[in-house]
Formats: structure tokens, sequence, C-alpha cells
């Protein structure tokens, strides 16, 4: 069984083919540009590769209702070019093969908690800090459509009194996660880009506040086993502590201690990242295969 | 098949008998005072009645982790006397029947799943204003635990900026939903009980406003198909309209609206209220005899 597997970003394309114990016999990658280029140039690899069956983890937001018409097409995305752009459908027909389509971040969650820093739980909430914010939602032991899609990225947030910016930078929310927390949003707050923020600069600190807030909410919302955050953010190794510190704040005691695991093994790096999303939908592409033999 | 049922509240408890296809065959209710009191009532009430199973619709926080010691277990509530009481344990030994316990909202999120509101949806989210808030989560058909339960109640909100009080009646967070929007954070403010408001009083749009906002974070976070309001708060027939229009000025256009049901489907009423935790109850109970003669 040969694993066809794309992790969709805004940017580029991560494509890789995996065997059925997820070994990695290929991968590549190439720009997002625009579908008529971008497509064809995929499913070449694929081709080349003979995949048995293909999972796509792909940026949001996409229509993941199975029994709806525009099941797997992309929706209201900023890259114009992709918007209402059928992929799922495009895949099933030039590849032939068995295909399954989810979020990049509920991806990532279902590779977490078969393979990474969440495995052998059923509940685990995994969170990209980057150019946007996102996160997937892995629910007693099932991934989370529901209506949509988790989301996640436009949560509402109190805004820290003094933060310098008194609205984030998303156009749709003066005050949501995204708009306060993402990597464009350090950068326009502080004037450079989050990587050339020393460890010490306060930026994380307020960083921490809004990552810490956000996890406070998901764990009296959704309850997860495990919260696990990765993305270019994430890469300053100060924040996820600092993070943690900020949840329990927020928290202020509300849970019952003993019912809260050690903090460094509640909030967490992914362990698979950056092939996270990758690995994810090689699993997409095993589960298609799967139900296609049933 | 006859199904016992207790929906268990810090003032009463509701005790039902159902047959299998979930008519109700008796009923009554006492006051919660203390265990060594109110469960050998409820015993006797379930012997009189022989019920072949039996489910507990409870009040929170309670241990729902079915791996650990204190399954079924209250954890830290207010009503001290019901502290670490291990109430599913007090069932089962007394009653040797198959026994199953969920959180009250929980339950109600099931029953409304299975007969009401939300009658053949796989996703709904269920919450109760009144003197707390808590919600009740089902996914992807499944309801939700996770780590501890889904609360709802303490997530964290922004406040309004001409909210007459700082801070929240909540004594563990300054801003949580709780806090803003219970039943006596409205008394608080106003100096009147909610029943007690004209239709016309400002304290209702601040309640939409607060209430909105949870739902607007709902459909972002857990991307519920159906989101329903029960409790007392919500007697008031003014108020979910309200809460309709503040939800979507929250989301405020980024979820495409041809993804979003017309929003008096969207944010109802449940259907079975009062008696949807009840009735979750008896769907507990079938839950547990089912599971005991496979």
């Amino acid at each position: 069984m040969r694993l066809g597997a794309i992790e969709a970003g805004g940017t580029k394309m991560v494509l890789g083919v995996f065997d059925k114990a997820l070994n990695s016999l290929a991968q590549t990658s190439l720009p997002t540009t625009v579908p008529e280029e971008t497509i064809p140039q995929m499913v070449s690899f694929f081709k080349e590769h003979k995949v048995d069956a293909l999972g796509i983890a792909t940026f949001g937001p996409i229509n993941l209702r199975a029994s709806s018409k525009g099941f797997g097409t992309i929706l209201n995305t900023p890259k114009l070019a992709w918007q209402r752009y059928p992929l799922l459908n495009a895949f099933e027909e030039a590849l032939q093969v068995p295909c399954e389509v989810d979020t990049d971040v509920n991806a990532a969650a279902l590779a977490e908690s078969a393979l990474g820093a969440a495995k052998g739980l059923q509940n685990c909430l995994y969170f990209t800090v980057g150019t946007g914010i996102g996160g997937g939602l892995y629910c007693e032991g099932q991934l989370v459509h529901g209506l949509m899609h988790p989301e996640w990225g436009h949560v509402l947030l109190s805004r820290h009194e003094e933060d310098p910016m008194l609205h984030g930078v998303c156009p749709y929310h003066p005050n949501c996660a995204e708009g306060f927390a993402s990597g464009p949003s350090m950068q326009t707050r502080w004037g450079l880009p989050a990587k050339d923020l020393s460890e010490d600069h306060r930026g994380w600190d307020l960083e921490a506040f809004y990552l810490g807030q956000l996890c406070a909410n998901a764990l009296m919302t959704v309850s997860p086993e495990v919260i696990l955050l990765g993305g270019g953010v994430m890469h300053q190794s100060a924040l996820l502590p600092l993070v943690r510190q900020y949840m329990l704040k927020f928290v202020n005691g509300y849970i019952d201690s003993e019912q809260l695991p050690p903090m460094e093994d509640y909030i967490k790096a992914p362990a698979l990242w950056p092939d996270s999303g990758l690995i994810g939908a090689a699993l997409l592409a095993k589960k298609a295969y799967n139900k296609s033999i049933q």
C-alpha cells in the first residue's frame, strides 16, 4: 500500500509518499501559486509514485460536510485563486484512487494522537501559531467537523490592558486570537518579525498572555487531554513555559489540581512537527483506502 | 425494561421511571439536603419501581474518567456535603443494576440530539443559563468528556465596556461567562432577580452581549450544528433573538453565510426543557442496560 499525502499550505504544498507503516518513501514540496499550475504538478508526482490512496491536509476554511454538494471545496480564503476550488474532487478525478480531506490542523491532531505527543489519548487539541492561528480537534477518538470544522483562530479573547495594540490585526475582529497572537500581530506590534525578538523581549510575555487565555478556554470548553502548540511562533523556546503559567493563572484554581496533569505534560510541543500535518494526511489516505476495500 | 433516571441538582433531585420507548411511568422530586438523607430516599423510590438500570445526570464537577478510582465521584462543589461523594458507586451498590453517570448538561445534549431540538444531528451544544452556566457537548455522535468534562461556565469573555459591573460575580474569574451572565450576576448588577426585569430593561441587551459572545466562541471552537439555550434566565422570550443578533455581530462575517443555517434554526430553545436532563438520564440508563447485556 502506497499512501499519498499532501499538506496544502498558503505558500507551499508539501507532498509525501508513505508505506502502510507510515515510513516515508518520498517527499517534495512546491510553491502554492494558482490551481491551474500547482494541481497538475501535484498530480504528476502522485501518478509517478503510483499511490493507492491520497490524504489531503489543507489550509481552510474548507467545506467538510460530506453530505453537501461542495464537499472538499475551499471556501472564503484570502488566497483568491483558490476560493471555491474543488480540491478533493480535482484529485479524485485525476488520480482515481480513494481520497480523504481534512484541515491541516485536524490532520495534525490525528497524527499526534496516533504516533506523536498525544499517543494513546482520545482527546487532543492541536494549535498552530504562525501566519495565522488554527486549531484541530480530536475528541473521544474522532476528528471533529460539526457544522463546518473547528477554527479556533478567531475565538474572541480579552485584550491585555497594557497591550500597545488597541485592536488586533484581524480584519474581522478587534480582539480575536489570530488578531492578537499570530506572527503578523507580533510583527505589527513590535515592528520586528517574531523570530527577531530576543528571548527576554516583553512581547513573549504578552504572547503567552493570549495563548494562555486560549488554552484556559480550551480546557473549559472541550476538555482536551493534552494541548499541543506548534507553528513558527512557537520556535521561541521561552514561550511554552510562559503559556503554561498564564493558563494556570487564568484557570485560577477553579479546576481541581488533582484533575490536571503536570503542566509540562499538558501543554506541549507536538512530537512530529513540522511533519504532523503531512503524517496526518497519510493517515487520512490510509483511512480512505481502508474504507474503499470494506 | 424499566429505566430509572435522576437529574441531580443543587436544590432538588428529580427522579423518573421510563419504559424503553422513553414514556414516563413515574416522576417525583425531593430536596437536595445531605447525602445521608437524600440518597436513601432516592434508593427507595427506584427499588419500589423495580428499575432495571439507572442513569444519573448530575450537577458538576464530577469525575468522569472511567479508568480512575474516583469515577462517578462529585468533586469540588460549593455544596460541601456532596464534595467527594461517590454518587455512582452509592447507587450501584444499593440497587445492583447497571448505572451510568454524566453531567446534567451532557445528558440534556444527548436527549435533545436523540428526541428534541437537535434530533438527527451529530453535533449539539446545550447551554443552561440559570443559577450557574454550564454546557454539554455532543460531538460527532458522542458525548465529550476528555480530561474532565466540558464546563463552559467559566470560559473567559470580554467585558462590555458599559457594564456597570467591573468584575463578574464568579469568585474565581473577573470575566467569565458565569460571572457576567448567570442569574446571580443579573441580580447583583440590577438589584432584582432576572425574572423581575421588564422585557425592555437594558439588562437583557447586556445579557445577550455575553451569551452571543459565548455562542460565537462555541461556533469557532467546536462547530456545533445547533446551539440550545435552556435554563431559568432564558424564560425571558425577548432574550433569544438578541443572542442571535449578537452572535452574528461577534462573528462579523468571518464565517461564510452559506455555511451558517438561518439563526432561528441555529440558536434555539431546547425542545424537551425542563425535562432534557431527566430524559437524558433515562437514555444513559438505557445505554448502561444495553452495555450490560452485550
